[in-house]
This record gives structure tokens, sequence and C-alpha cells, in this order.
């Protein structure tokens, strides 16, 4: 898994978030909502995944732009919190997408049946 | 709506994948992935969400990083769709991920029910 | 919305199951999950469909029989909240079931498109 | 895992569906949706589990009555589906819901935690 966009590292919010994740991993549950999600194991986040992707079908289905956009934030937060789950963190989906840019999707996606 | 981290805009690649996103959108269907989706509507856009979702969770349960990578850059592709079917972008996400920088994951939640 | 199975409604489990549903909507949220589900309102019940369905998918990548079982038990409870809702029950799913038989999968998905 | 109303077996066209579906299960994929799914693999039962669940969703916040009772059967079959790989089939759900009866939502959750 490469590690994409160094510069921008301590810039990205997305990056700022992944090392807030990082430094609350092994927090009291408590406290913290991201060790409290670790303490419950992998199925917790994975069912946080599927319920922030539910939230956000709701909120573009009601045309709330404030809601789809933060729906989408917990969505990707809760990305993050799986990245990290995994040893890996935005730089690896940024990599993933900057391996597919100039490929057309019709054509990325037929690559991969 | 704001948009953030106009200095980095050219740079990172979520950016770049919007841009070509609103570039293809009006594109012909035939040879465009993202027209197509656009031509076949929105329930179209959400359920390629709730599609890329199960399958980042299937990813995660077969302990599979190569494609839990994957699944979350198809996962937030898709959501960079959705977020130009409404007008918005990366920095709409990002702008609300910051906005809850320095609040507690908890505090955050409760701010919400 | 046809009533389909009039005969064995008194014996079907999915039919008492749409009764209790039905006799519970009203009741104390405090003291009744089902109440309670119908007092936070439309979208807490599609939530839990989204929930359930991602719970399902996970316990089938564990192969845990029970869990699926389970699971499936949950998400066609919520399923029948959902049709509750809109003043439908389990003859209303039984009946569509039943006019798509002898239809094969691809046809019937054919006249659909 | 029990084997649920067997009187009704024949009657109710949940069993018929999963007859159906354990007869076609070995067919042609090129004329059996059934068999294609099974060719496919186990992740593309579940994908169409995850996708007809966010499907019910889109249609219930139409308020589409029609598609919502369309879109559960969907979810219900394809939930039979997951049922038959593993060797089960709408009676062990039956027995589930069964087994849950008369104890209240909110002591059943909490039997589970």
């Amino acid at each position: 898994m490469a590690m994409a966009d160094s510069d921008s590292r301590n810039d990205d919010i997305l990056d700022r978030v992944a090392a807030t994740i990082a430094s609350r991993r092994g927090a009291d549950p408590a406290s913290s909502y991201v060790a409290a999600l670790f303490a419950k194991g992998d199925d917790a986040i994975l069912k946080k995944i599927g319920e922030e992707a539910t939230e956000t079908v709701m909120a573009a289905k009601d045309g709330d732009k404030l809601r789809i956009a933060a729906e989408i934030a917990d969505l990707w937060f809760h990305c993050l919190v799986l990245l990290a789950r995994h040893g890996m963190g935005p730089g690896d989906v940024r990599a993933e997408l900057a391996r597919r840019e100039g490929t057309s999707g019709i054509a990325e996606k037929a690559s991969r049946r």
C-alpha cells in the first residue's frame, strides 16, 4: 500500500482526521468514540459503514444538501476508521484513485471483471 | 456550502476526480460511465452507494487490504458523483470534517441528537 | 394491494408478528420497541433495514448459520414494520411473489427494465 | 435449525419459492437467474441483499407502495437464496421469529447484547 501526497499530509483534513483516529484508538472507550468503536470490534465498524451509507441515501432522497455533505462526512470518517483498523490511511484510497486516473470508467470496470 | 482547501485544489486527487466527473457528466452515455450513471437517474447513483458500501464490508470481512482500499475508492468515487449531482464537491465534505475538528466524537454525536 | 393466504392468516408466524406490530404501534414508546421505532419516525425504520441487511451480510461472511437466520429474522421483522407503516402486511409481499411464480427470474427481471 | 410449519409447507408461497430455488440451483446459468447467481459465488448473493435493501429504502422514501412491496419481495427472495446456500429455508426464519414471540422487543434486544 503506497502513501500518496506526502507533501500535503499535514494540510489535508482527511490526513488530520486519520491522525486523530490513530491517536485516540487506544484511549479510554468511555471518553473516546473511536476507542469505543475499536473496543466493540470489527463488526461494529462495518455496521457503521452500512448505516452511514443508508443515511447518505436517505439524505439524498430528501434533497437535503447539508445533510448529504454531513452523512458523506460520517461515511468517510468511518471508512478512515476501517482503513486504520487494517493499517491503512486516506493515502491508500488516493493512490487507488490516482492509479485509475486516465482510465475511462468503462475500461476500468471491464478490467476488473 | 463552503469550499475548503483552495490552495491544494489542483493537487488533490479527490478534486481531480471531481473535475473529471464534472467534465464527463454531459458526455455520451455510451462512452462515459459517469454520463451513463447520470442518464440513468438519481436512484442509479444511490444504488451504487449502497452497493459499494456492501462490497467494502465484504472486502473487510475477507481481510483483503487491496480490495478494502479499492472498494473504498469505489465508494468515495460514487459519493463524489452524488455530490456533483447536488452541486457540491469534496470541499464540502472536507469543510464538514474540519468543522467537527476539535470536537470529540461523543460531543459531536450528542449535539446532533 | 391484495391480501393473500387468508386461510392461513392465523397460523403463519409472519401474520402473527404483523398483528403484534399493529397492536403495539400506538403503545407507550418507553415500553414497546415497535412504538419507539414509530415515534422516532420513518427514517429510523429505514435505517434499521440498512443495518439489518449489513448484519445479514456479515453473518453470512462468517458462515454462522444461527446468526444468518437470526439476522434475516431481524431484517424481515423490520420489513414488516415498514409494510405496517404503509398500511400493508406480509400478504402483499406474498402476493407479489405469487404474481411472479411461473415467470423465470430472467424474464421477470427483463420485464421490469 | 428446526423446520417449522410443516403442515403449510406446500401452501405457503415462501416455501414454494424456496423449492423453486432448490430445483434451479444446479440448472444452466444461461437460462436460470438462480443458477447464475450461485455460479457467480457467495459475494454475488450478498451483494444483492445490500442492493435490494437500498432499493427498499429508496422506494419507501418515494412513498411508492407498489414498489415497496416489490422491493421487499426482491429482498426476501434473495434472503431465501442465501438461506438455501447455507442449507436452510424460510422455516428457519419462521422458527426464529416464533422463538421470540411473547418476548417484548426491548427484552429480546437486551438478551442479545
